[in-house]
C-alpha cells in the first residue's frame, strides 16, 4: 500500500476534480502492474495498472489507495467493472470513496463478485493525501494551503516594497513542488498588479504541472487568469487543492474566513523592521483564542531558511 | 577541559566584571579538586581548586578554562602566583586572558616557573563562553542578546496590548536560564511603564541568579533599577553579558546601533493578525544589506513553541 500510496502521490495536483489515486497488481511476489491517476484524470490508476498485467491479474492481490469507481463515466468504464472481469483473487484499499456515486458500492460489488476485499490499509495516509478530495466532496470547497514567507519579525517587504529576495533558491524550489502539488493557485488583485507573478513551476521536469491561477478580488485578470471576487465564492473554484501565495490582505482574508486548512511557512534569516506585515486583520480579539489552532507538522532546515508546516488543529 | 568548562558555565551571568572561569585538578586519574569563579567574581577558579587539592596538587595537572590571572588585586591574591606555589607538573589552559594586566604574563610566569604549559585547548568553546568577558574588554561594551517572543506572523502584541502569554511554559523556563546567564536585563521604559517586568528569575534553585534590572530611555525608574538613557551609552553598565526583553522600539534602537551579538527568538504556533510587530525601523534600505548578518546556530521545540538562536555573523 505504502508502494501504491507513492504512486498516487504522482498525480496530486494534476487530476482537475478527480482523486489522485495509486494502483498495484502483485502475484506470488511480483509486480504485474502500476497505474496512477493520469493527467486530467484520466487514465484511473486500475486501468492503468490492469492494461500492464493484463490476463496475468487472474488470481492476484490488487492494492488500490482509494475504493474504485462503481459509477460508469462518458469517459470511460467504471474500474469496479474492470476489476471483476479482471478476477483478482484479492483486493486491499486504503478508504472509501467520499463520492456518493461510489461510496462502499465498489468494494461491496467486488464482495459480491467473489473476490476477497480488505479495507482501511493505511487510512490516514490514503486520508491525508486526498484531502483536497474530500474537502471538496464533504465541504464544497478545496482544501487551503496559505503560504507565507517572511523575514524572522514576519516582514514580507520592506517600507518601500522591495521584497526580493527574502527566501533562498532551496525554499523557492520547495515552494515550487507546493505549487506543483496544487490544483489551482491564488493571489490578490494587488499582488497581481503589482507583481505580475508567472506562478508557474520553474523546475525541471515539472514546468508541465504549473496549476490554475486564480486572481482574488476586483480588477481584470491578466488572459488565461481565472477570478474570485470574494473568499466566499471559494466553492465556485471546484479544485481539490489550493494554494493560497498572497499578499498579506488576501491571506488575512483567508484566516478570517476560516479558511486555512494548512500554513506553510518560510523564514529567512533576516531581520527587515519597518516594512510589510506578512498578516492584517484576520479578526482575533482574544489572545487565548489563538491558541490550539495550529499543530506543527514539519520543521527543517532549507539552505539558510526554515520551512515549518502548520496544520489546523481539527 | 570539557569538565572544567562545564564548571565555568555555573558562574556565567553571576560573577559580575570578572570573567566565569573553570578549573579542574587531576593526578593519576583523580579529580584532586573542582573551582569555578563564585559569585561576585571571588573566590577565582584556580583559588578555589586549589583549596581542594591542598598539598596533593605537587605534580598533577591543571585544566584552567582562562589564562590565570598575574595581576594582584586588593580582594586576592594572583592566580598565577598560587599556581607556582602549588607545583603542578603541567597547566592546560583554554584561551590568553584579553585584559592587558595578564594578557599572557599569567602563561609565561608559569613557564618560567619550570611547569609544563599547553594552550588552545577547546579555545573556540571557551571564547564562546567568555563572549561578554570578551567584549566589555574589546568593545567596551556586553555582549548583547536581543529576546524576542512572538507568534508564528511576528507580533507581540494584539491591537489592544494584549500580550499574556504568547509562548508557553517550557519556552517562558528556557527564557529564564537565559536571564539566569546574564549579567543584567534591559526594557523600554514604555514596557516598564505598562507592564512593570518584574525580570527575575523564577525556576527552583536560581532564585538568586535575578540579574541588574536596567530601563533604556526617560522617565524614573523603579527602587533598584538602573537607567540608560540611550544605547550610546551602553559603555557605561560596565557589565558582560546584556539582555535585551523588550518591547518593539528598544529592540529595533539595539539593532539599529549595530549593537545586537545574538538573537534568541521564541515563536509560539499562533497567529495574531493586527497587531504590534516585534520590530519597528532598524535602519534597513536596502534588501540585499538584510542577508548574510546572522547564521542560525540552534533550532528546536520547547512544548509547543519552537526556540532559535541566530548569531550575529563576523
Amino acid at each position: 500500500m505504502a508502494a501504491a500510496l507513492a504512486l498516487a502521490e504522482r498525480g496530486v495536483g494534476c487530476t482537475l476534480n478527480s482523486p489522485s489515486v495509486g494502483c498495484i497488481i502483485v502475484k506470488d511476489h511480483i509486480v504485474l502492474g502500476r497505474g496512477w491517476t493520469g493527467q486530467g484524470g484520466r487514465p484511473h490508476a486500475e486501468a492503468m495498472a490492469l492494461s500492464q498485467a493484463g490476463s496475468s491479474a487472474t488470481g492476484a492481490t490488487i492494492y488500490v489507495t482509494l475504493e474504485p469507481c462503481a459509477h460508469v463515466s462518458e469517459r470511460g468504464p467504471a474500474c469496479t467493472q474492470l476489476l471483476i472481469e479482471a478476477r483478482p483473487a484479492r483486493v486491499v484499499g486504503a478508504i472509501v470513496d467520499p463520492d456518493p456515486r461510489t461510496s462502499t458500492k465498489g468494494f461491496n460489488q467486488l464482495k459480491e463478485a467473489g473476490i476477497t476485499v480488505e479495507t482501511g490499509v493505511m487510512a490516514s495516509v490514503a486520508r491525508r493525501q486526498l484531502a483536497g478530495f474530500f474537502s471538496r466532496l464533504e465541504r464544497q470547497r478545496p482544501f487551503v494551503t496559505l503560504k507565507l514567507a517572511t523575514s524572522l519579525d514576519g516582514k514580507i517587504a520592506l517600507a518601500n516594497g522591495e521584497s526580493r529576495w527574502i527566501t533562498g533558491g532551496s525554499a523557492r524550489a520547495h515552494a515550487h513542488v507546493e505549487r506543483a502539488r496544487s490544483d489551482a493557485i491564488l493571489v490578490g488583485a494587488a499582488t497581481v498588479r503589482i507583481d505580475v507573478p508567472a506562478l508557474d513551476v520553474r523546475l525541471p521536469g515539472l514546468e508541465n504541472r504549473s496549476p490554475r491561477k486564480v486572481m482574488l478580488g476586483s480588477g481584470t485578470a491578466p488572459d488565461g487568469w481565472d477570478v474570485l471576487r470574494s473568499v466566499d465564492e471559494i466553492s465556485s473554484l471546484d479544485c481539490n487543492m489550493l494554494l493560497v501565495e498572497g499578499g498579506a490582505k488576501t491571506a488575512s482574508a483567508f484566516l478570517r474566513a476560516g479558511l486555512v486548512d494548512r500554513l506553510l511557512l518560510y523564514r529567512a534569516p533576516i531581520l527587515i523592521g519597518a516594512g510589510t506585515a506578512c498578516l492584517g486583520d484576520i479578526g482575533l480579539e482574544d489572545l487565548k483564542d489563538a491558541h490550539g489552532r495550529w499543530h506543527n507538522s514539519l520543521a527543517r532546515r532549507l539552505g539558510n531558511d526554515h520551512v515549518e508546516v502548520y496544520d489546523r488543529a481539527l
